[in-house]
């Protein structure tokens, strides 16, 4: 970067200008955006509203020894249009507050702001309001993101039956293992920092890792091919944690046949140079930020040709368990492994 | 305190679930609270929303040496309600993102979820969702606050006129001169920590600092007497500043008669004792979340007994700039000194 302003020239309200200049507002619902006390949104009629919050924390989710900041924007917003997503909703509107360590430059929160900028134009989704705010530490991003559905046809993950067919959207395990790739460089790297870190040969996994999409694609093709799902949720912890909160929330068991769990090949190569059993990676990876969720038997025929879904297995009753179907056959209980934070 | 729970023995779904457990949902318009991808709501028919986010950094919003958790959680909700009032709105719902630092405990987070709890009954607004995470320093608080409004009655900062009536709520300076205290009282603890700090001789400053109430009493009044203020802004950063916010956005001037600024003894007797300026304290302490707002003249029969309306002044064309008016008639510029972050 070659020009490094001190954000303390610009000020809060500096930046406040700065950043309201970049935005472009596309929804109609968006009245007014940033700049007052609060952003005016007038919803649309016969919609339910969906509301959803994320934090994301410097040293905790990401590491800018190798993540651009450009990138920690476009995932900040994608993790929030995600939850969006996972209601069966469209994302409208969000809200940005930034806890800023002092080390941070006006060029670094622009970068920053460019890539939610990107994600805002990629996903349809204005951004009204924000907050920004000295730390003491790192760089704390929070995001609150506003969605609509039509009045009543939003998805909890409460209305799973059984003999529902459990799907997923996308493959899995990349983007744990493109973090994989991320730690063992970074650790090189610091070992020997005249080092290369050895990047371009892992593409699709630290795209995976760095710049997840949310799966509006696939809510909007739902939505044509007639189908509502019975229950949802995204992938952010990792497939098994969330199997089991469907689980958990419907009253039903699950079955999940190993064999039908969706591999990438480049995540299979990976998995291989790590020596990581590639059924874990896709159990517990966690941040693939796809969509698991699960549908009446009778809409299988709408969805068996999709090339975007995955049927896993499907809803039993609750005394059946929730396992895992080995190849042979072998049921194994599903154990949530995801993120611990504390 | 005398249970000390490692955060680890709960983990984040544990935390959610504690979290969910003492809730109470009170907004008709609140479908789905805590526990799903995002919360479900349906907005009331003929109302806008408004939507405003705040943060609360440890080290800087406050300082756990002398501000219990609980007061953190109440003044956390209430400043975000802060911003809803000041467009005119009723708060409904918010979400809260935290970031938790390693040394908090349980107990300690739910000191700060009873004060929370508490604002929410307060001001009848519904906690229906969050997320909760690890964090490398302190304790970083994002809230996010909804609003409803009749449709069109939202209120900006950019509606006054020249003449129309500029008023405040409350008194001014009292938080501002109660964080004076609270630093003395820390600086002369960490200089000899077997002293007892002074503070019970300070009740009404310390309160307006660290449990200010947001001005909804006020909002509804408006609304009884038929008064719909022309522009308002709460105070947060200090009059000056908010004073020329207004005047920025609306394109006018403004007269403050400095004999005019709400005093209250107590805050009075404490900047004698700092020898301070009170009327510097009134124009630039901050934090007071008062509501600065205009209305036509007309109406300055409506509000002139009212309790606590103190009109300031009132608005003039652009050209005459914005200014303090002295007890000997002479203008001053006035000067925006509020808070720094960065």
């Amino acid at each position: 970067m070659s020009d490094i302003t001190p954000l303390e020239n610009l000020g809060e309200f500096g930046l406040i200008r700065r950043i309201q200049e970049t935005v472009t507002l596309r929804q109609p619902s968006t009245r007014l955006g940033i700049g007052d006390d609060a952003a005016i949104l007038a919803p649309e009629a016969g919609h339910d509203l969906v509301v959803s919050t994320d934090l994301l924390v410097e040293g905790v989710h990401f590491d800018l020894t190798f993540c651009p900041l450009k990138h920690v924007g476009y995932k900040a917003v994608a993790v929030n249009v995600s939850d969006i997503a996972a209601m069966n909703a469209t994302p409208t509107q969000l809200v940005v507050g930034l806890a800023i360590g002092s080390r941070y430059s006006v060029e670094a929160i622009d970068e920053l702001y460019e890539g939610m900028r990107l994600a805002c134009e990629a996903y349809n989704v204005d951004l009204v309001g924000g907050d920004t705010t000295a730390s003491r530490g790192g760089l704390t991003i929070s995001i609150t993101a506003l969605g609509q559905v039509p009045h009543g046809q939003a998805v909890r993950r409460s209305g799973a039956q059984p003999n529902d067919l459990l799907c997923v959207t996308g493959d899995l395990g990349g983007a744990f293992l493109g973090l994989q790739v991320l730690e063992r460089e970074k650790a090189a790297w610091s070992a020997d920092p005249d080092m290369q870190p050895e990047l371009s040969k892992y593409p699709y996994v630290l795209q995976r890792q760095l710049r997840p999409e949310a799966r509006m694609d696939v809510i909007h093709e739902l939505r044509d091919l007639g189908v509502v799902p019975t229950s949802m949720i995204d992938v952010s912890d990792g497939l098994a944690s969330e199997v089991l909160h469907l689980c958990k929330a419907s009253g039903t068991g699950a079955r999940v046949f190993s064999e039908n769990l969706p591999a990438a090949n480049p995540m299979l190569e990976v998995a291989e140079e790590f020596q990581l059993d590639p059924i874990m990676c896709m159990l517990n990876g966690g941040e693939d930020y796809e969509l698991l969720f699960t549908i009446p038997l009778k809409d299988h025929d709408k969805i068996k040709n999709h090339p975007d879904i995955t049927v896993l297995g499907h809803m039993t009753d609750a005394s059946d368990g929730v396992n895992l179907i080995t190849k042979q056959g072998q049921p194994i209980p599903l154990r949530a492994q995801g993120w611990q934070h504390f």
